[in-house]
């Protein structure tokens, strides 16, 4: 197990990464701080058969008083009427300001179950138990959350960090492949906007990875998990340094948004967006062919898609580009790389981007 | 005018209160550091008609793209569905992290467009422009934010401190007198808690408040939101301080819960839960029977209900006391006085606290 702490001020927690984790979560949570009071795991259908039973009889034996609350899997769920039934679930429950929400799956139970902490009560506990890839590299730190808007991606939301983090590898296990796959794209990420060596590292390693290597496993977690806490630390709420994680992400969201939400999925997406934001960095901030060549062979090797969809002309796209909410004074601030390991943000028109796509 | 800030460390904020300030409040907006970026209005029915196109044109002044929102007047807005039309309105509009939430209006405007900046793209800037005496001199300080579930009051809601405040109280020519009326319980409620000084005040200045006499209301806002300030400076999330300000609050939640949402106004429900907290005061925390009676006709004195209704022996009464958010591992967060001008929390248990009012 590697454990280590987000520094946020009054906000600051603990992580842990490791095997056989969630048999340990009741202690971890009480050793956090947090009341065994009334309280609401939130999981999904893909996830409850796994693991619902082992996180309630782990929190059960530590005092906690538990229900399971299982959603639809999938971004569907990130929606206002799935957020209304938790509401409704846990007011039934008479969970009050002293219970904590555990949120038991990817980055939709994550956000979804962070959101519904965020604003109960006006805020109270949340743990994330992140059990895939993207979530246990990503999007279980840094206190995003939110629900989708028909118009655009986590258009609701707030910031609110988590009181812990528990990422037990082994769920990784029962991860179908592609969702395995997706997760890499966030992986490489970190490589890319801060860590040269880590791309050495997966260039060697990728193999380790895709076989599910615990050791391998564990590493890239832990690694990954520690950029993303550094730059947090560093803004919690997105005001500059922060921007560098969406590496990525703006095209990324956008063919999310217009291909309609699950057609691909979140790491294709950015994967796609990744590649694209190495050509606007060569063109625009001086990454090197050689460079840029090694992150879009990476991201292939990783199985994940490197081709601009179709759809990407079409206005839909143009228009979630546009919406994309780090915007602000109506450009779009995007993420270049000037190195493999370092990047830096500059403010596009999307009538540029557009051009340079072409 | 009086003019003071809010130390809330980086959520900061100044609070001007005082005559013609509406046509002041572009300028304002733009010395509190906001940009005169997309920004939306949110008012209410009763409210748009005498100062919707005030605020617009001064806004536009400064330079602000705004569209004006008007809801429906009552606490019956504060709803999922009205939030949705909200969010619905500045996706359409464009409104970016750069926009403003200008909640012009009482209670509920605030927290309704309050909660709507709160998780709107994570939270964005909103400028508290309260139009009656409760929001005036409560609700429109402290960064409480909400909407209603049809079990409890302000069951949805996130803490996000407005960037500038501005109380102007020629809006106050306008209330009805059953409106103007209610805003004092929350005036005596300062008093009660904090500054018995300010409760001689009252008794000998309140017929020149209920004239409706300018420099008695600016007085009246002034002090009354400064010792808001005081009390969330020193406690911004309600985790100890902050209590206090709930005195009369808990039973007054739990009749306008019962009654029916709108049966009571806010600050009449209050009043009743004053009178009946004091008389919980005299038996528990050593309120003197004297004081306890000054208490009683200064709020019969402001025209305030002061008996309890005859539902609060219903059901809904008692589960709505249980399932106010004060409550913590069971027992209700109960605030009484000890002396006139100053206030502590006990917990209690319902069955108590029935017994009691009985």
């Amino acid at each position: 197990m590697q454990s280590f702490r987000v520094e946020l001020g009054p906000a600051s927690h603990d992580v842990h990464v490791g095997s056989a984790l969630l048999d340990e979560l009741g202690a971890l949570a009480l050793g956090a701080g947090l009341k065994p009071a009334k309280s609401i795991i939130v999981t999904d259908s893909n996830v409850t058969q796994f693991y619902g039973k082992q996180v309630t009889g782990s929190l059960e034996r530590a005092g906690f008083s538990v229900q399971l609350l299982t959603i639809p899997a999938g971004e569907q769920s990130k929606s206002a009427e799935v957020i209304a039934a938790i509401y409704d679930m846990m007011t039934n429950l008479g969970i009050d300001r002293s219970g904590t929400v555990f949120a038991l799956g990817g980055g939709v139970v994550g956000d979804l179950a962070g959101f519904a902490a965020a604003t109960y009560l006006r805020g109270i506990a949340v743990v994330q138990i992140p059990t895939t890839v993207t979530a246990q590299v990503d999007s279980s730190l840094g206190g995003k959350t939110g629900i989708n808007h028909r118009l655009a991606k986590n258009l609701i939301g707030a910031f609110h960090q988590p009181r812990l983090i528990v990422a037990d590898i082994d769920t990784l296990s029962t991860l179908p492949d592609r969702e395995f796959r997706e997760g890499l794209a966030e992986v490489i990420k970190y490589g890319a906007i801060m860590d040269a060596p880590m791309i050495v590292s997966l260039e060697h390693g990728l193999e380790a990875i895709l076989a599910r290597n615990q050791g391998a496993l564990e590493e890239m977690v832990a690694r990954s998990l520690k950029h993303k806490a550094a730059v947090v630390s560093a803004d919690e709420r997105e005001g500059g340094l922060r921007k560098i994680l969406n590496f990525g992400h703006t095209i990324g969201h956008a063919i999310e948004a217009s291909a309609g939400y699950g057609e691909y999925l979140h790491g294709e997406a950015v994967a796609i967006g990744m590649v694209a934001a190495a050509r606007l960095s060569s063109l625009h901030s001086g990454l090197s062919a050689d460079e840029s060549s090694r992150l879009f062979r990476l991201i292939e090797r990783a199985g994940l898609p490197v081709e601009m969809p179709s759809e990407w002309r079409d206005e839909s796209f143009m228009r979630a580009l546009r919406l994309d909410k780090k915007r602000s004074d109506g450009g779009v601030e995007f993420v270049l790389l000037d190195r493999l390991g370092h990047a830096l943000t500059r403010k596009l028109d999307v009538d540029s981007i557009v051009a340079l796509l072409n």
